[in-house]
This record gives C-alpha cells, sequence and structure tokens, in this order.
C-alpha cells in the first residue's frame, strides 16, 4: 500500500464521495484561485473581494442552510470539510466563510422571525449581502457576558448603542448582527448598513490576518425595527453562533497546518546541504514526523466531531477542544515548517510565515487558547476558574 | 448531555455490543484482581503468576486465534480493547498478554507447519504453555537485523548459539520463540524449555516494570528438531511480529493514561488548599486538560487503527505512529498526574509512579521512541535516515 | 583550550581555592562513600547512617555556622557546592545535610536563646544530634499558613498538639523543630526526643527519596520548657528556613543533573548500534545539548546566587527561581538521559532513575513548582495569584 | 529591597560604570530614535538610514577597534550591551551594527594589510563607508565550506565570479567582503562598490527583518588589486567573523527578549477581564514567570561570555551556546508576550510581533539553531553528526 502523507489513518474513505466531491471542488477553486493571489492581498493588506461571487456560486455560504432559503443544504462535515480547504489557502478567507455561515446566516436561520429570514437569508446564501458579527467590545474580549452596549425599546423597535472591535468583515458588510444589553439581558439585533449612526471603521496595522478586513463598528442611537430583534435572550445567542463558527475553525487550521506541512515536506526533499537533502536528516526528520503526528490527530478530532455534529450529539465543550487542539497545532506546524525552510521560510514565495502569524489571530479568536482551557477544565473538574 | 471525561469524543458507542462486554469483562478482572494486588508484585519484583490461569479462562491469550486453535476469534479492535484495560492494571501484566499473543501465538500461527500449530497453539491459548520471545541482543537493541545468535543445520533439526536480552517472561516461559541466523538470513525457531544448553536467567535491579520478568536468554549449542524451525526468512519475520505487539501497545498505553488521569482527577477534586479543591486553580486545570486532550486523541488514533487492522488494511508505518504517540503521552501523563498528586504522588496509594516509571520501559521496548520517529521520517520523506 | 563539558563556561575559575577545596573533598566523599552504597540503601528504603559521623567529620553540618557554635564558618557558596556534590551522589543524603543545616542549625541559631545555642548547636554540628522540621501537616502542603498544630502556654512552657507528615529525618532525630500557633500565631518550639507524647512513625510505600527517612510526627499534649521556644513570630520564621534550605536546593538539584549526563554522555559514547556510537547521532546530540545548555545556566544561576547571598543582598524571590528553575531541568535531564541509556537506563547499574524519582519529591517539597511559579509572579506584577 | 523584573539577579551591578554609561546612551538612542520609527520602516520595507550617522556618532561601529583606527576601543561586554540595546529597538537595526562591526571592521582589521586597515577602518568606523558580508551561496547556507564562487590570481590581483545571497546591507553597502575560492581554498576579498561587474540586488518578499536591507550580490569577472585579498585561508576565515557576530546576537537576542517581556507585563497589569487586571491569573503569571526564568539566564550567559571574551579564554563553542540559547528563548518569549496580549498582540501599536518575525531570521542566520546544536554536539561527544 501507497502512504498518503496528508492522510495519514485514510479518513478520506470515511467520507461519503458527496462529502469528498464537495471538498474536490472547493479545493481545486482554492489551489486556482485562492493561493496565486493571496500573498499580494496579504502584503497590501486587502481582502479579496472578487472572490466572493465565485465562492456564493459554489454554495460556500450557507452550506447547511436549508435549500428553503437557498442554502446548500449539506451537512456539517461537508462545511467543515469546505473551512479545511479554504484555510489551506488563507485564513482570512477562511474567516470570511465562517462569519458569513456560522455567525450570520446562523443566528437569523435560528432566531430570526421568518420575514427576516426570508429577507435575509437567501441574499446572505448567494452573497449579494454580506454580514458580520458584532459580539466583541474594546474592554470585552474574552469576557463577553459583561458587554456594555445597550438597545432601548423604543416605537416600533430598538435604539441601539455602543463599539465593537475585531469584526471580520465590518467595514465590507451589508448587515451586522449585533449583540447588546436590553435591560440588561444580552440580546441580538440586524443592523443594516446605511442605518443613521450606524460606521465601520477599518483597523489599521495588522501584523496577522492581512488579507481579511477587521473593523471596529460605531453605533451611535442607531434604530432597528422591532422584527430584526433575533428571539433569544442571554449570552446563550452569541455563545450558540461562537460554536458554530468554532467548529469550522477545528477544521480549517488543520487546512493551514497541511499547507505549511506540504512545504516543509517538499522543501526538506528538495533542498541540498552536506550533500544530502535535508530531509535525509534525523534533526529534519523529527519535526517533519511532529508534524505528520498531530496533523493526523488533528484529522481525528475533526472528523470524529463532525460526525457527532451532524448526529445532533455533539457538546460545545468539544468543540472547544477541537478548536484548541487543532490550531495550536496548527500554529506549531507553522513555527516547524518556517524553521525547516531555513532563509528561505521569511519569503512570501513560501507560505509559511503567512499562516504562522495568522495563526495568532485564529488562535485568539472566538475563545482564546487559555479560555478554551477554562472551558475544558470546568467541565471535566466541575469547578469554574475563570475568576 | 452528561460529558464522560473518560470517553470525551463518544468513542465508545462505536464499538460493537460484542466489543464493550469483552472490554467490560477484562475490566472487571483488572479491577477486581490486578489494581489490589499489583503495588505489592511491583514492590517484591514479581509477577502475579495466580492471575494467569484467570486471564487463560477470559479469552485474554489468542484473543485474535481462531477458534480452531483454541483461540477466542475476535476481532483487533477487540484484543485493543483488552489490552488497554489490562494495562489500566500494570504495564506488566498488559506485557504478558502481549507476548504470549503477539510474539509467541502470532509467528506460530502464522509461521509454523501445521504440526506445530497443533501441538503448541491450544496450549498456549489455555495458558498449559508460557511463551517468550527472544530477539534482542545484549549489542542489537535497535537494530535487530544485526544480531549475531546463530542456527546451523543438522540432520534432523538445528543447533543454536548465542545470547538474548530484555526477554518478558523468559525466566517462566515454556516455549521461547528465538531469532537467530541460518547462513546469514534470519530465522525463528521454537525452543523448549528444558532443552539441553537453553537456560533463561532472571535480570534484577530494574526500576520498571517490576512486576514483570525480565530475563537473559542463554544458548549454547541447543538443538531443535526441523519442524520447530518457521516457515519465514528475514528481518520481515520478526518485525510482523512486532507489528502486532506495537499495536497492542498503542492501545495499551491508553489505559496507564487514563489510569494516572483519573487518579489526578480525583485527587484534584478532594485536595483542599487555599480553601479550595485544587481542581479549581488555574494551574492545575491546564494539567488535567492537557491530559483530557491527549487521551482524547490518542483514543481515536487507537480507534482508527482498529479499524484498518481489522480490515487488514493497516500498513506498519501506522502503527509505528500510534505505538510512538500513545505512550509518550501516556508518560506524559503519568508525571503530570504525578506533580498534581503534589507529595502524596511518591506514594504507593496512588498508582502514578508506578505507571510513570513502567512507561520508561513501554516507550523504550518493541522500537523506541526515535526508532519510531526514523520509521516515519523514513515513510514520509522517502530516505532512511537511521545511519 | 580543551571544553570541560561539565563546567562549559568555566565557572570553577571564579571560585575561591578555599571554595574549590571544600568541594574537591565533598566530591571524593561522595565517590567513595556515597556512590557505591547507595542503590541498595534505596532498594531497601533505609537511610545510610554510617555515612553521617564521616560527613560531621567533613564539616557537613553548620557549614556557614560560626565556630563558635562549632560550625566551619564557611559561606554560602561553599555551602552550596557542598549541597551539589552531596546530591551527585542522592537527594536523600543531601536531604539530610539541608534540613541538619537550613532547617534545624539556622533557626536555632537565628531564633534561638542563647542557652539554647550553646545547647544545641555544638551537637548539631558535630552530628551528635540530629535534627527533624516539622511544618507540613498533612492537610497544610503548599499553605503553611494554615496549620492548625497548637501551642498552648502553660508555667515554664508550653504544651503542644498536632501531626506533622514529609518530615525527612523524623523517625532519626534527636530533636525537631516544630512549628504551631501560640494564639493564632505561628511559633516554632525545640521539642526533645523522647519528651512524653511525641512519637515519629516512619512513613511506608515510598516510590522516591528512598534511601532518606520520611516521617509523620505526632504531638499529644508534649510539654517543652520555655526557652525552647525560638524567638520569632509568624509565618516568617518558618520561611526564613525555607529560604535558606531551598538555596541550597537550587545547588544540589545540579549534582543530580550532572549525575545523569555524565551517565548518559559516557553510554553515548560508549553504546554502539548501526555500527556506530549513538553519540554520533543527531537525534541523540539533540538530547545531550539539551542537557549541556541547561545546566550551564544552572551553574550560573546558582553562582550568582551564591555570591548575592554570601554580599547578604538576595531576595527570597531569587531563590524561588533558582530552586525552581534548576529542579525542574535536573528532572528532565534525568527523564532524557534514562531516554538516551535506552532499556539499559532502567537499571540500578546506572544512578538515573533513582535520580530521576528521587527529583519528583525535590520538585515537590520546599514549594512546590507551582508555587514557586506564583511567588515569582506575584513579585514580577503586583497581584497575588495563589488564591 | 525592591525587585528589578528586567534585571533579576543584579547583573547590572557587575558592569563597570563605564560599561553602564555607554548602555544608557545607547539605551536612550534606541528609545528616542529607533522605536518611534521602527514600526514605520518594518511595514515600509526600509531600512532607517538616517540613523546610521547619530550611530557612528554614539560610536557604534568600531566599538571594539583600536583608537588608532578609528574605533572606541571598548571592550565585548560593552559591545554586547550595544548590541542588546539596539536589538531592544529592532533586529534590523542591531544586524546592520552587526555586520559593521563584526563582519567587516573585524575582518579588515584581523586580516588586512596595513594599508587596507588604514584605507578602511576610519572611514567604517564613522560611517563614511558602509560594509557588507559576502559569504552564503543560494545552495550553501548551513554548509558554508561548500561555497562555489572563485577567485582567479591575475596580474596584479584577482578576478571574482559567484552569487552570494541574504547579505544584510548589500544594496546600500560601499564595500563587501567577499569569499571565494582560491585553488580550492576560501579567501577574503575586499570589493568595492562600482567596481565592474559587481552588483547587488534587494531581496523582495519578507516577512521577517523588514526594516533591514537584505540583497544579493553578483559577481561577475569582478577584479580586485592584490591588497583587497584578506591575510587568511581557509574557513577558519569567515567563521572568524560569525563567532565575532554570534557573540553580538546573544547579547542582542535578549533586547528583544526584554521588549516583548516588557509589553506584555505592562500590559498584563493594566488589561482588565472579568474584573481583575489578566495578570493576576495563574495561566497568565505561568507565562510572564516563563519569560522571567529565561530571560534571567540569557543575562547569565551572555554577561558570563563576556567576561571570557575580554579576557580571551572564550571558545567559539560557547558562543555557539548562548547565540542558540538566547534567541530560542527570545523568540518563544516573542510568542508567548504575543499570546499575553490577546487580540491586541497583532496590532503594531505593540513591539511584540514585529520581534517575533525577526527572531525567525535570527534564529536562521549566522548558523541555524540545528546548526548551533551540532557544533555543540561534536564538542562535548567528539563525533561529528552534521553528515
Amino acid at each position: 500500500m501507497a502512504s498518503n502523507v496528508f492522510d495519514y489513518f485514510d479518513i478520506d474513505e470515511l467520507f461519503t464521495e458527496e462529502e469528498r466531491l464537495f471538498r474536490r471542488t472547493v479545493r481545486q477553486f482554492v489551489d486556482n484561485e485562492v493561493i496565486p493571489i493571496i500573498e499580494m492581498h496579504y502584503r497590501d493588506g486587502t481582502f479579496p473581494m472578487h472572490l466572493v461571487p465565485k465562492m456564493a456560486e459554489l454554495g460556500l455560504f450557507g452550506i447547511t442552510l436549508s435549500p428553503q432559503y437557498g442554502g446548500s443544504g449539506a451537512n456539517y462535515t461537508s462545511y467543515g470539510l469546505a473551512m479545511m480547504e479554504l484555510e489551506r489557502g488563507d485564513s482570512a478567507v477562511r474567516s470570511f466563510a465562517s462569519v458569513q455561515n456560522s455567525l450570520v446566516i446562523y443566528p437569523i436561520y435560528r432566531y430570526g422571525c421568518e420575514n427576516i429570514k426570508k429577507k435575509f437569508l437567501p441574499k446572505l446564501a448567494n452573497a449579494e449581502l454580506i454580514g458580520c458579527f458584532g459580539l466583541t467590545e474594546p474592554d470585552y474580549g474574552s469576557n463577553p457576558a459583561g458587554l456594555i452596549s445597550t438597545a432601548k425599546k423604543i416605537d416600533g423597535g430598538y435604539v441601539l448603542n455602543g463599539t465593537k472591535m475585531w469584526i471580520t468583515n465590518g467595514n465590507i458588510a451589508d448587515i451586522a448582527v449585533v449583540w447588546a444589553k436590553l435591560d440588561g439581558v444580552i440580546n441580538g439585533f440586524i443592523v443594516e448598513k446605511g442605518t443613521k449612526g450606524y460606521r465601520a471603521i477599518e483597523m489599521k496595522g495588522k501584523h496577522s490576518l492581512r488579507a481579511s478586513n477587521t473593523s471596529e463598528l460605531i453605533l451611535e442611537d442607531v434604530e432597528v425595527p422591532e422584527e430584526n430583534r433575533l428571539l433569544i435572550e442571554g449570552l446563550k445567542g452569541p455563545l450558540s453562533c461562537l460554536t458554530q463558527a468554532r467548529y469550522g475553525i477545528a477544521w480549517g487550521a488543520i487546512g493551514s497546518a497541511l499547507a505549511v506541512f506540504e512545504s516543509a515536506l517538499n522543501y526538506s526533499k528538495s533542498r541540498i546541504q552536506f550533500g544530502k537533502p535535508i530531509g535525509a536528516f534525523q534533526i529534519i526528520q523529527e519535526k517533519l514526523v511532529w508534524m505528520l503526528n498531530e496533523i493526523t490527530k488533528a484529522q481525528l478530532l475533526a472528523y470524529r466531531l463532525g460526525r457527532l455534529k451532524d448526529q445532533n450529539k455533539h457538546r460545545f465543550q468539544q468543540v472547544s477542544l477541537a478548536k484548541r487542539n487543532n490550531v495550536d497545532i496548527a500554529l506549531q506546524c507553522a513555527r516547524i515548517s518556517r524553521e525547516i525552510h531555513g532563509a528561505n521560510g521569511i519569503l512570501d514565495e513560501y507560505p509559511v510565515m503567512r499562516h504562522m502569524a495568522n495563526l495568532e489571530s485564529v488562535k485568539t479568536y472566538e475563545g482564546t487558547h487559555d479560555i478554551h482551557t477554562l472551558i475544558l477544565g470546568e467541565d471535566i473538574t466541575g469547578f469554574s476558574a475563570f475568576i
């Protein structure tokens, strides 16, 4: 039997033909459309907007959404595979898809009234509308329960005030799902671009996710109609969205890991020093095997989690474990891969430093590594150690 | 849904009812018969021979062997589960079973002539006979190809000469599968206890696997009949046995890891310092979560490997990956668990230092950690870096 | 210039001739008297009492004590060097000396009244008397401030009640420095063996420091005369003793590290596999270099700390840093060394598993690794994170 | 006593007043001139040329060079302190100074004929001339002995051919010290900018050391006069320069480490989450203490190495140890610091990602981490494992 170093435990055979096909389609898109242009966007600090219609065409928005609202109706394993392939290209491209799918379409589908669903979901699925998700505030990152944005009931709707930060797609979004406290209780509201008092300002000076749009949202007496309030109360609303997004990240990070592993493996086979390929040295093989080992385990985690999620038997703590582990090992793979590339590893001819820098954000957003440690710690000990 | 911290990704539901039943049976045996007495044997440096008949009764020898030769005819997943439960008790007990199953019954079944199979297999399966496996030599550990024991053809059989070391069960075995070079080619021979010129001397002074018998075998002009030669030539003979044993170790190590994790978790919930259970401190939760994370991944590796093996689709390098990873994380779990137990962790009231010491051997035998690194490195780069 | 791998940054030249001489004397004692017999004592679980008079003769008790009380009047660098050489033999031997010097002679010298000093110090220095230090209680390990042993004032003295655990030398000590709360405030008392109500019971079942005596102390209405109370109140009394002991451990751990490093280096040069010494393989050199690097840094820490202490300019947090770091790297060296020794590394022919097991205790006592982390964390952030 | 978290073992008091004064001067320059503008240069990919005259004025070129040739005549400890302070600003600025001092002035001073020294050294010291060092070739990075550039003797001089890569300052240098093989033996030659056939092309697409100039040198039939040949033959010529540069890097890396540690510490004290500064959480304190511990040891290594070098008693392997360790821990500090900064850590308001990215180069150049491992491994085992 031949070995497939990128699928060392033959997980591919466990996917359905449909899942494999979807994956292949996304893979080709990434190879042909993303990888050739992404370093340039990274350097320039721009998101490749021209990819969005193609992504919509491939069904990459609303992947798991019911066809009745314009979605693809695929399962969560397929969703995971798509995130993996996209992040093999760049974390920014996957982030864009994560936001649209998990943080905008999902809450509207799950918590929106029927009117709202009909109004927004089909357009989000075909990318006529781009969405963003406003939860994090300048002083409330790891502790969203403390957020201070407010909503006030007025005739026919609500008035929103507050500031949101680190909002992916903020500046290019047509609608924002914004979380604010109504009588002290967290509620979600859909704010449409152009609403008076609503502004999104792109954040500059990033050393990571440079091909992603990251913005600040400012809400000053922004009025939204009654039906724009989501039908969920409390922190469990945004947390349910985060669980969706984290699930996708758990898969996505494998894509990054595979990209840097593949680059390192190829480099180690062709780069000659002391008369032989560096891949023939023990000190290099140890590094490659570290990556192989961790990627294989990450793949098994994601696969198993996907099947649990497709059966709706997953727990959010399982998602925390997979997100935490997979991003962490992806980041370590990127660092190791960079080292294997020697001096060449700092050049943009190779994807490694871009992935390495991106993964710093990915390790931090949607629950930092440490926050997931504490989520898991609480789950297994029964004691909360957040405070 | 409640969480099962020892099966965090709900792998249990993937086993068949038969597999689960077998596991439960072994588990009870270990809880009732092994754990209560094993520290004493460890301290005294003795193997608990009285357990052997009970183990035979439970079908723990010849687990995957065809019933036609007295085996249980179970699949390799069942075999793995049994090894896991046994090693939850002690690595020595699992080692005993590994040798009997993978290093004695397996090569005789696979490479023995029909006479030999009929003669030995049923008795090995019911533990009338205990076997051992003589491959390693004082100067040839990681490099068995270099072994210098010799076999010479004589009328009606062979004469064997050589010295073997680190032989589990050596001193208590009734038969030994011994590897020696016949005209420079590695061949396997069955040597029966009592044969002239054959001696087994127990090795003393061990700080690890103290409840296991470890011996030196000395062969001085030992004659064996023709039929005692196994029908396989070259290194692939013993290596195929090692792959079997390593497969079992990959599962077994999870048992050790679970034992030390469980002990740490319980301790952290009941030990109070500074007015609260130490399990409520971040610094302790990080350690517990490390174990949880690694054990979960080890379980997924073993499960997937088992299914591949049951379909006979596994590659030996996959076994190397799982053995290498799972023993390594088990050892690290033991070290972390010991630290969580504070001063109490050095006492034999807790199983942690025993497992920790045992796993040093387990990490070393059947291919050291580094040797498996190089096996994997060669597989993925195409370059051998052993020399 | 030739390299000295055990003094890679040429620290030896920084010691005075006197310091070097003292070190050499202790070194010879350890080579000749400790190393040949210590594995036997470890196996048997006995402390080598016969070494005590020789140690006294070498001036190993009361090393820094003024000659006026029978001490050697040496500086703290000399004290450190002695601890290092002793622990190169075994942590148990160094622990014995630590207790006598830092936990018994030190508090009596610093906090005892003149009578008491004259009565005990000369005999402690010449080992007519052996002492022990009773601070830790079953439920108060890392948090000694919570101790519940009590002292009550009576006519002419005090009545003590309580239980102490993990007391090195407890069972062989002639006097105990016991800490108990008098009107809620921690105070130290000298209890002489034979005093009514005072018992020391050896703890059994240890997997570590097996050549050390570890006991439980039980105090039931033990009466001590007035002068046996030390003239210090509050936690700073015992903590000042711990700082002394930790300082010695910071040096001692280097001895362990050197012992296992030397063994690994020798083994790697002589053990042949695949036709060359294993020390010629990259995968082994990485491990050896790790040890070299960490030992060199540990030596610099200890040296610098010694000079600060000799000038009385050290802070207890600096001692925490050195104890924490040096024990940690020593333990890791032991684990790595064991791995380099392959199967042979589990045998008592090599000192590695003994040191490895001992260092688990050393990492835990006198402030666990984590406690020192929090001491340092508080020092640099200004925030206490113990609770 | 108050603690100085950036000099935890009070090493400052070991420096002479002169050394401290020089350090302070450089520190002020970095605080005032480098830090405010360096992120902009990093972003733009430009070296801040305007700083060069100021650096010359401060005596930062020719630090250890004899005043007779325009140098400052300071010792190597002072040189190290300067490198540390410069790299606290940015690795690019320190790299510039390293090249001028260790790779250009040093070889000309040590190996140049008197004419050459008089011609170049004073101008290099006052920065009228900028130099670069051409050793590395596209296919010969870690193995410079294999370089293929050639020198051919002609009347009155030499003709050089070859390509050099990764040349710091290449594009802005007035002279280059180029290494090529003359009759198969490595020799050094000074090539002046403007010489026919000599070109330097800036390398683009760097993700690291972006504020540094990195170029390719192309030599096509470049003629240099006889006296431009350095009076040293063989690999020991360039290696002696590398030892100088590595020495400076060992100090420099501490500067980076201090910069990211300070930023993390400040952030952790002011960033509030869950109602308290994150520096009050155990999970953060562990990270801070890791940095504190490693930085303290790195400082001791550099200090000791400096004193050995000032006495000319250092060995090049000691320099390898310090370079390897200090850069490695600096890089790890940068990664940990970034994590502590949370999302903010990806912004250029904080210096952490810039240092993190820079240190990838620093870990690679002047001997990669792995090459230094093998240098040290050879030194302590006696076996070369490079091939």
